[in-house]
């Protein structure tokens, strides 16, 4: 994810690009496809010269690596990681550290991990998750934002918790079914190879992302346990409605069961299949204070509304900036009017 | 389905296909696209001079459908059908019926229903289990496996038990676990819609299958809920494996979880890879008495040796003729003489 991150900056902007890696032999591979301008020998060093530091590295090390960048790179630098779970490195981190460490999620990825994988396209078009807490500096949230906009994903703002619970159940959840899935079908013996090798469509699309980078999925069911489990309860107790709805061979509920699921299914399709409208800029008046761009970002964030870009437009010291979103269509951004109004800020639509 | 049958028939073969269906304009569609040559009035009409017999029609009609088609056709037409469950229809025939009927359920299809969706290549490389009972006559098996070969499909004969507790595994377990899947997700407000939006790619993966056709799906899970709810149940326990691995803690039984079922997804994918190989000839001595042909292929689909091609040359009256099949290679043909020389047949690999 670092080297296809590290390839998409420097095909789609002139980014100078610093790799660090314990594994020297990733370093040389990560540098001969270009998916680093060149190497230094420590975090430490990369970091004191960086404007954003970027940790791709398995969950259970962030909050370690995250305290070194912030400890030795200067205060205009942002810091963020590239991890599937977030509550734990934000609670890991003190209120000052966050005011430059601000959470990344890209939501995306292949099924094979090392830098020789590497893709540039990697990021277009993918929701790119980012989990500033309240004392969030505007400017550095705005340059992460720009970061992820220029390799060509959409920057979703969001709290912390609600990515968390929100993973849990699109992403984590259908990672255990998967797994449980292929391993019954493996287990069922004699029938297992037969079953594996007569399988139809559906099995294959549920198997698809089963097994993948153990080590990772451990860490990461781990790292969000508390949503995975609670996730996986509400499920646990959907399948005991079925099995219940067979055994009284209830044809009425299973035919609701098959309908919902269709209708909800074509909602998640026309959501995948909207056509872009009309960008409607929203200024807001923002104080210079930390957390204010965060707020309204996340504020947004959590009721879908798609910043398409941002823009600062800093006011007299102690005075009021501007900030400039552009958002999907002239309705989101009444939406958004209303609802930064009722945080306290003033806001109007400009077409 | 049956659409899909008429255009591969008429496509690959010259064969005349008489398409019967309560629905006129049904009929109209599939004359106007080619899915058959003519329309009948009835079943009893269409059957009357038919060589053979394919019912598409939801599980719960065939049998009835099975009887008249039985009942109308002419003592060398074999009648088969596309159900997506077999021990059903098997055993609601009596023991001489199921000389001229023989259970068949291709493994494909699209998500939309309807002639006017038809494919004519809908079934190539497709698995088409086929489930003859021990009755069955040699002589309309070896025309239907033509049949189904004729359209590029791959048939495998199976026992009608066995197929439903596979297809519980592989088809109708997944399309429950989509379809709670979907629902979940769309139940989680207000996250729902923020869920269904965010997707990543499992849960694109998990859910594609969910909430197609209620109506066959409903009754799809009910002709076969024994198998369905053994599968269920076990599926519930692994689930329940996985919560109390998180609610411990264990990092060694999730990493233990996943690299399993990477593994097993990995067989998945050398089956569906493997090469074809050098096609090597079977030739057994069998006598002409019902059942022969059946019980030979349905051992070797048992033990997955699949069937390329296969044809009799008849011996004399109440002697015994040859069975010649070809298997994928010599090491399925060693396997195959093995296997029917265990059951008291003469059997020799010829090159």
């Amino acid at each position: 994810m670092g080297g296809s991150l590290g390839l998409a900056l420097r095909a789609h902007t002139d980014t100078r690009v610093i790799g660090v890696d314990t594994d020297t032999e990733a370093l040389r591979v990560a540098l001969a496809v270009g998916a680093i301008s060149e190497a230094a020998d420590s975090l430490e060093a990369a970091a004191s010269e960086a404007q954003a530091v970027v940790l791709s590295a398995p969950v259970p090390r962030i909050p370690e690596l995250a305290r070194r960048a912030l400890d030795h790179s200067a205060p205009g630098c942002v810091v963020t990681d590239l991890g599937s779970t977030k509550a734990g490195v934000m609670a890991s981190l003190a209120p000052g550290d966050r005011e430059r460490f601000i959470g990344g999620h890209p939501v995306c990825g292949g099924e094979r991990t090392g830098v020789a994988f590497a893709r540039q396209e990697l990021f277009r078009g993918a929701t790119w998750f980012l989990t500033p807490g309240p004392e969030a500096r505007s400017d550095l949230f705005q340059r992460l934002h720009g970061l992820v906009a220029s390799v060509g994903a959409r920057p979703v703002a969001i709290d912390a918790g609600v990515h968390d619970r929100l993973m849990a159940l699109v992403s984590h959840l259908p990672h255990v079914l998967a797994g449980a899935l292929v391993n019954q079908a493996a287990d069922t013996a004699p029938a297992g190879r037969e079953a594996l090798r007569s399988a139809g469509p559906s099995f294959v699309d549920l198997t698809r992302v089963a097994g993948s980078n153990p080590p990772l999925w451990a860490d990461i069911l781990l790292a969000n346990s508390a949503a995975v489990l609670r996730e996986l309860r509400a499920y646990s107790a959907r399948l005991a409605d079925v099995e219940a709805a067979l055994e009284r061979g209830d044809r009425d509920w299973l035919l609701g069961f098959v309908a919902d699921a269709g209708e909800a299914r074509g909602r998640l399709r026309r959501a995948e299949d909207r056509e872009p409208a009309d960008a409607t800029r929203v200024i807001v008046g923002v104080p210079n204070r930390p957390g204010a761009i965060s707020e309204i970002a996340t504020a947004l964030g959590h009721a879908h509304i798609n910043i398409e870009d941002l823009s600062l437009r800093p006011g007299p010291p102690d005075g009021e900036g501007e900030l400039v979103l552009l958002v999907e269509s002239p309705a989101a951004a009444q939406e958004a009017v209303r609802l930064v109004g009722e945080r306290g800020y003033r806001a109007r639509e400009a077409r």
